[in-house]
């Protein structure tokens, strides 16, 4: 069984210009089948706050009116999109970009209204694997930004790390997948100012402790949940780090395990 | 040998959410091979003025500076051609969007400097086909937005009907490719009030008469440059008019002929 990486990268990477074109240098050069997934860092809040559009966030997340759908579409499906596959092709990788609508790979539903009306949020449905697969046969390599739809005409804005792990379950029937998280910190951190006290393996036993003692909160338990869910649905690799974790072997970093 | 369509739409349609909607459920249904190409419409034109930045053109032809090749490119590559692509998937025609930095499809290079500087505009170099043949033969409609790349890194602004014309000159050889130009007009007019006026068929000949009588003038003369450039080049049929001229045999068009 061939084997597939899909690796998502974060605002870190994203918002400095430096650190995306060294990544991608690196990235192009990995070898075999792989999927990059980019969130949107810091562009969208700035364009928004040019054109006037005020952010609203609820618990840290961003709440979409057809205004902000707009922006976000632009910056993350056209500025850094394609930023990134015009860099990837001077790096000769082979690339395409991506949203969940090309090749209606990833349908989602609205988020339901509850307490909170996210607006125009999408939660995974499905994956259609076909155009991807045969863009991955072409030894051609999907860059995937952070919009999905509803295959009904609308575009949603849906959460990058559910959307690699949804690509990388979505594929493990045909290979043998693995799903890396790129951010700013070494991995899970034991202490969250020791870059040192990396956590080396999160089970799901450990996992209650540490989420007991506090030291997987806010960001890092949906993350977490993403990672827990891609181990239980048959990916075989789960690991949160630097990019270091792709190319270094000395590198430390977190692997989930089931 | 099989036919491919390569249909350009232009700010009529784009600008135009209810055209664009019936526009793209008839493109949906057109049988066989099929590309689309799309210009900006007056959208990028609007988000610069949102964004203060400064619109510069000279002979009707935009001047691209960094920011307004930021602006083009999150409004074609980003809103644009996100929004054909989830609502022909919508209509059940399956497609991705592309840019020519997409599979390195279309590379250009920096219109040199002479008289005027047009900053990040780009003049057609090669066009791959590999990948979008790829998706063609998968069924799947390649989206065009009017960006393409050096193959260095650089995006550049370039004219979509020039991106349509080199698609179409590009598949000549795999394809009997046909060049739909749609526009506000039903066709070339004798007289540009009287929509009757459709001038059936241009070649060479009466094209020179055209020019000196001024029926074809303005943004006519490149548009017309690209028709015939497409037809030197094998390009089986070329069609300017309403994108009436596609789904209705009773529609006049003007058809450009060697």
């Amino acid at each position: 069984m061939k084997k597939l990486k899909v690796i998502k990268i974060g605002g870190n990477i994203i918002d400095n210009p430096a650190e995306l074109q060294a990544f991608l240098k690196d990235f192009a050069r990995i070898k075999g089948l792989k999927i990059l997934v980019h969130g949107g860092g810091k562009l969208a809040t700035k364009l928004a706050k040019k054109m006037n559009i005020p952010v609203k966030m609820i618990d840290g997340r961003r709440i979409t009116d057809q205004e902000t759908l707009d922006v976000i579409t632009m910056v993350y499906a056209g500025k850094i999109s394609k930023n990134i596959v015009t860099k990837l092709q001077s790096f000769n990788c082979h690339s395409v970009g991506f949203s969940g609508a090309d090749g209606n790979t990833i349908v989602s539903e609205k988020r339901p209204v509850e307490s909170v009306d996210y607006g125009f949020v999408g939660d995974v449905v499905c994956v259609d694997t076909t155009t991807v697969e045969l863009l991955l046969n072409g030894n051609i390599t999907p860059v995937f930004c952070a919009i999905t739809h509803t295959k009904k005409g609308q575009l949603l804005n849906t959460n990058a790390d559910t959307i690699a792990a949804e690509l990388a379950i979505a594929f493990v029937k045909k290979y043998k997948t693995e799903l890396y998280y790129c951010f700013e910190k070494s991995g899970v951190l034991e202490n969250i100012n020791d870059e040192n006290s990396v956590i080396d393996n999160i089970t799901k036993e450990n996992y209650k402790t540490l989420v007991t003692n506090g030291v997987i909160a806010d960001g890092m338990l949906p993350k977490l949940s993403n990672c827990f869910d891609a181990i239980a649905k048959n990916v075989s690799k789960v690991c949160i780090g630097k990019q270091s974790m792709l190319f270094d072997e000395n590198s430390k970093f977190t692997t989930i395990k089931a």
